[in-house]
């Protein structure tokens, strides 16, 4: 079968690979769609600072590249291994791509997104969505009902980070949240917070591309290098600010005027990374009581609330999904690289 | 009556006031202790800074420089206002000190600790703890019962701001924290933790003796600059880290190592104040899903838990709680800027 495959810091290869066979508890997928995400970036040109070890067999699943690409992914469920009965051949699915040790301080708590040697299917892991078929534990599947299609079903991992971040914010229906970045994550944190209620949204983003791309959607935007952030929010809450905040950019400015613009007790939830340091003064949670948590990843209960999300037609994918064929991963990734701000979905094996 | 009554920057007077009478709702309180109060010496060295306008009168209480100072003070009910039945006179009595605008977005959610214009019994209000009478509403008392001497209720306030940062952590009984800093509010910290079943608890303080004031309380200390604090965390947790770190020292690396030795999902509570910027990594806060909230002051829940917490014999003032004479307010001043870690209690009215 054919597969994207990463051999080493810039050298993604399109390649024929031997056809996966679905041992006990496990089935064997038709991929669908995966999805380009950051963290492939920071693969691709940045192997080493990415946490990928290129050297020795991952600790939890034994795998070292070359590997299949594609950890955000769907498929459709061929050939079931030995003792799984909680799919059928036919069955349309999206993948919890997580493989965590069990036994570290983080998988003791069931926090496995936060486990200290995590892998990921696609990432570091036997198989990946970006190949015609893959094999993985029937645990990991996550049923699409009606009306949540295949591609849909591939936007189901980058979504539950958006939710999971949602979800840490406390915020209640009826409340207010501010959103820096309106990239994918930026957008699925907006579309989260619909979901859970929460009609007051602010998005802040310099970019005019990706304004308009959210605003398409119904979004209200800020641009917070050229227009009054403070003075926005203060329209939007009745000068209180906003009951959360969302760091889905991975800059200083977004966590400073987060802060600067909640209500007393309210959250920052910073859910990008960051590759600098940023100053800051902690005195500024200390006079409102405001918190700012991280979050990583997702559960899976936060696949389930979003795939029920997008059963309920929540969300839309007009103007920020765009596909490409395999054969196009690295010029997609190059792409991306470049700043567009698009997720982009590859077709992988039957919507090739 | 005489009291300290402080009239501009470095410029603390006792001298000769009228007594006062209380209103209706109010009560005539016999001041017996006032704690001397890092606000306090914010207030007499950098008033600008403070917060406090020498200029003129708080919008909340109307009161102006000259201004009695305590607001961490006890006192006994000579006399009632009309209209008070909730105390009589000879009760003991701690003062919750607060002043709320109650109208700002803090108010409005119960969170007068947050005010935006909060102003404080014995800092921006007609009296204070200094001087040998004050009146104050009869909402603001807390009895003190059986057990709980008027010594042990000038402690009150500044017990409960540590109080309501434990409050604030989430961490369970049977959890583990770290402590950094073993000042009034760190002693506090330690004090309260205890009190609530956290009893593995580790102080970091660099100050040989603030640690041996601690460690003479009970406590597990380790100097953060010459110990290897993460060994000494990882001794006490195996090697999961803390569920709760505290900032009770103020300067940057009370943070960054508390946040390092947090386990996953472990949260850093902020009780100290930040002279200075630090450089901080929000990814820091991503890895583990850890949080940093701050936490100001304390509300009347934390009062009661305290005064309850002091009846059941779990505060213990040996050591680092010193008494000084109303005439002596200015000497002790200098003494805790000076680097003196101990509370310093006034004997200002009954106890003088």
């Amino acid at each position: 079968m054919r597969a994207a495959r990463f051999h080493a810091k810039e050298d993604v290869r399109i390649e024929e690979v031997e056809e996966p066979s679905p041992g006990p508890g496990q089935v064997k997928l038709r991929n669908a769609f995966a999805g380009i995400c950051g963290s492939d970036l920071h693969v691709y040109y940045a192997p080493e600072a990415s946490g990928l070890d290129l050297t020795k067999p991952h600790p939890v699943t034994g795998a070292m590249p070359p590997q299949i690409l594609g950890h955000e992914f769907s498929g459709t469920v061929v050939e079931v291994g030995e003792g799984v009965d909680r799919v059928a051949v036919g069955d349309d699915v999206a993948v919890w791509p997580v493989y965590g040790c069990g036994t570290c301080a983080a998988c003791r708590r069931g926090m496995f997104n936060a486990c200290r040697t995590i892998a990921f299917h696609g990432l570091n892991a036997h198989g990946g969505g970006m190949a015609e078929y893959t094999t993985v534990d029937a645990a990991k599947l996550h049923k699409l009902p009606e009306g949540v299609d295949l591609r849909l079903g591939a936007l189901v991992e980058p979504m539950s980070v958006a939710w999971h971040a949602v979800a840490h914010a406390n915020v209640q229906a009826g409340g207010s949240a501010l959103v820096a970045g309106a990239g994918p994550i930026g957008i699925g944190v907006w579309f989260a917070l619909r979901a859970q209620g929460v009609e007051r949204v602010l998005v802040s983003e310099p970019s005019a591309d990706r304004r308009a791309i959210i605003e398409a959607l119904g979004a209200t935007t800020v641009d917070p290098v050229n227009d009054d952030l403070a003075s926005a929010v203060a329209d939007l809450t009745d000068g209180d600010g906003v009951d959360a905040a969302f760091d889905a950019a991975g800059v200083g400015p977004s966590i400073t005027s987060g802060l600067a613009n909640l209500t007393p007790g309210g959250r920052l939830v910073v859910v990008a990374l960051h590759e600098r340091t940023m100053d800051f003064l902690p005195t500024q949670l200390v006079m409102s009581e405001t918190e700012i948590v991280g979050v990583l990843g997702y559960t899976q209960d936060d696949f389930d609330a979003v795939i029920q999300a997008m059963s309920e037609g929540r969300y839309d994918t007009t103007g920020w999904v765009q596909e490409v064929d395999l054969d196009d991963v690295v010029d997609a990734i190059r792409s991306l690289r470049g700043g567009n701000g698009a997720k982009v979905l590859v077709r992988s094996g039957a919507a090739a």
